[in-house]
């Protein structure tokens, strides 16, 4: 593989910070030399010298002979592991966040249209904002300061963009969408394309029109290829803070609550309301139709056909096993009735010997 | 969240109607004042005056209290509700569906090609289509009267697209596809890309060419997102008036038969052929070179590993529980096959003894 | 529907070859006239004359009556069925294989920059590559000789692009990565998407920059629809000739082994490394942080929550039934552990009987 093109701190960069401004800035306690300066985070068994990484576990120690890395970020509990220096933190991964973010913001882009963009004479793009090359942004559309719409995305008529928004490339947004400040859409994502309904109208289906929006709200982002429907008459809503990743299918006329987090490819169904703080793991399914309460966890793989009404952790998972064991054992889940029946009916054979045998 | 901005009634739509004019129109009874006009379709829970709604179930009853619609669409049975006006009709929602359809028709797009559009020479586009920004045509293709081809939609060679079609953006269309007329095709969705066929050859997979097409009957929507592959010699079909949702993936060589409508996030293997007016749920999952007879509905999230032969409903999800619950109970699955076992056992020890108490 | 546009063999295409030509070119024993000339391969049931088709498996024997193909390709245990000519050969599907790709060679492109594309001028595209219409490459970007870029494919910044690849269109490649020689890449896929690492920072997830690359090696596929996310710290790895169907999701730091086939719909969480000559099953779901190793291979719609360290087949399916029979079924999974007691007990119980009537 070629080698990776990116400084890795060979020279100093100009948001490099030493341990002790570190600790000033992001709170926690320096161990050792706080002079010492990083530039960078990386992975414990990755870092090169200029980096600081973390450990939140214990059993990342025995990795910590072959560490390269200046720094370590750790827990008060483990300030007794023997590297230096050290940051000792309450919350070392939220403090490797802030650092990996303040060691790399976000790309900066030029402000205005590139020349290969088609913008609607009655579109509004802040002055700030950027519109890049083979986009097109639809009539009556806003776009809001420091956007960035990147190459190939289509905003339909009447969308409303936020703030300080990017949505990468080949974004679709259909019309009439509002995006709040802040939000991140990534390649290939669709928002607000016409939701399932249909009706069986004399041998065929009749698509009704979707008529409701599709809302985002500040600080959302949207993975790649994922897709949000628009409402069916009322709109679908995500709520400021919730994170998507890559491949989800949201339904019409959804509710997404504030914070929640949801892993790649799961589907939502249409008209469901899921609650603030959930997570959704990876692939789970989630039908119509239902209620999920606040700081409900969903396990990866697991199908949810009704409400969920209590916080918790909840799971259904098909165990997986050797094919030959998965033929032998699944093959009595379609007799787990009559095998129930027959432990009944020994269970009172039994009994009725005891009772006759006394 | 900011308002809409679509004009909800206040002043009167050029395609409003009396109830009168419905009842006429469309079919149905009309109970109360026929000269009440409504110009848009509402969900009961938040429709405006100026707007019709429906009630198909008994549970919604209790929601007429703060209903704000102009009229109400109930069946027959329903005629006694506590609301007026009403239109009895015999399928409240189809009446509703065509109403919706009426106040809300397709976006109307002028006829011609973007300047920023790229047509081939030898593409032939109807007088009255549209090619719009940044979309590309290939040699030989054709789109017929009326279709509009969307933004950042790529057309390759010798596709024949009918007429009346939408392809809405982002879309990419393979080589030598057809589509039928009035197909929809959302933002994103693939038609076309090479199946999944592969031979292990001297320690490498060799892929295998596929020279099938993907062909589309009229009045197919495809959703957001949603993939097609081609043929690998022959083609694939789906045929007139199937609805697909978003996120789909079909494999080479499926056949889907006419008015078969797929919830989204559904995978289906290559070769499998499945019949006319079946429902396939959300997440479902049908492997490959099997055969589904006509009015068939699969649940969500359900797994078809083999054929089903008998028309009816079909499921396999694995329940939810708490996630402890599901811990111990789940264990027990890679066991059943010696549970069951050591039943048949109690049960004959058990025959025994009372054989010989007796 | 409309005709095949495609000329199936009326004229002599210019690739044509006898059997005696391909027997000698690619192995294999003529049986009957090896003067037989063949240009176009098809399937058993609906090949025409001018075709080559082939036999794998006892139950296509019956097919023969009605085969129309000028040449058969059989087994050597295959060579006694009644048709000719025949190539017998000792792998028919990869002759097959060879014989297709040798009929139906890639589509050639003319070489340079489509003027409505758009390349930074710091951009390095080779002399005999192909740039199409409304594709836009970024600075620092590479793309090597005779490789592709597809309508709408957004190339990022700094980006390496090999030798001899196809990126079809509307591709999203994010800054940074690199694909090796040969890579062929579908529509709509999206590679170096951010991965999903968030921390929970004050009552709102923070999200943590994705600094790592996507590395894709040589002769590797990537389906329509597939995303595959960028390393969090270090890279996200596809290893040479491995092949993802479409609609695939490849989670942040996995690592996917050489020759490794995925079939569509597939969702593996982060940093997950799988071995090489894996097949993983359409719609499995693959957990995070986990290690499969070499020659595994899973069945469809099978969850792995954990380590695969042995080589074989893995299954775990939710067996299918009647909407009915699932009901009741199903129903016992949650008390499974409680029945698991019950037989216990029963065990106890008799035995006890046993023991004191003897």
């Amino acid at each position: 593989m070629p080698p990776r093109r990116r400084d890795t701190g060979m020279s100093l960069p100009v948001n490099a910070l030493t341990l002790d401004e570190i600790a000033n800035r992001f709170g926690g306690t320096v161990v050792g030399d706080g002079a010492t300066v990083v530039s960078q985070v990386g992975a414990l068994e990755n870092a090169q010298p200029g980096q600081i990484s973390f450990i939140v576990q214990q059993r990342y120690r025995r990795m910590l002979d072959q560490c390269r890395a200046s720094a370590l970020i750790v827990a008060p509990g483990d300030s007794d592991v023997p590297y230096r220096p050290l940051i000792v933190h309450d919350n070392p991964y939220v403090l490797f966040a802030r650092l990996a973010a303040h060691f790399n913001p976000p790309e900066a882009f030029a402000a205005g249209i590139h020349p290969a963009a088609t913008v609607d004479p009655s579109a509004t793009v802040a002055a700030s904002a950027y519109v890049d090359a083979h986009a097109s942004i639809g009539p009556g559309a806003r776009v809001g300061e420091r956007s960035v719409i990147g190459p190939g995305t289509r905003i339909e008529r009447d969308v409303q963009i936020g703030e300080d928004c990017r949505l990468v490339a080949n974004v679709t947004v259909y019309h009439d969408c509002v995006l709040g400040d802040r939000v991140i859409v990534h390649g290939g994502a669709v928002i607000g394309a016409d939701g399932f309904g249909l009706a069986m109208d004399a041998g065929a289906w009749r698509r009704i029109p979707q008529i409701g929006r599709v809302l985002l709200g500040n600080d959302v982002e949207v993975g790649a290829n994922t897709t949000i429907d628009r409402g069916a008459l009322d709109d679908t809503v995500i709520e400021d803070g919730v994170k998507l990743d890559n491949q989800i299918q949201i339904g019409h006329n959804c509710r997404i609550g504030a914070h929640t987090a949801i892993a790649g490819c799961v589907g939502i169904a249409g008209s469901t309301h899921i609650g603030r703080y959930c997570r959704i793991g990876g692939s789970a399914m989630i039908g119509g139709h239902l209620r999920i309460v606040d700081n409900v966890e969903i396990g990866g793989a697991t199908a949810v056909p009704k409400s969920i009404l209590k916080a918790g952790t909840y799971s259904g998972l098909f165990p997986i096993s050797r094919h030959q064991d998965w033929l032998k054992n699944a093959a009595h889940i379609r007799h787990l009735d009559a095998l129930a029946n027959r432990v009944r009916e020994l269970e009172s054979r039994l009994a009725e010997m005891e009772r006759t045998s006394t």
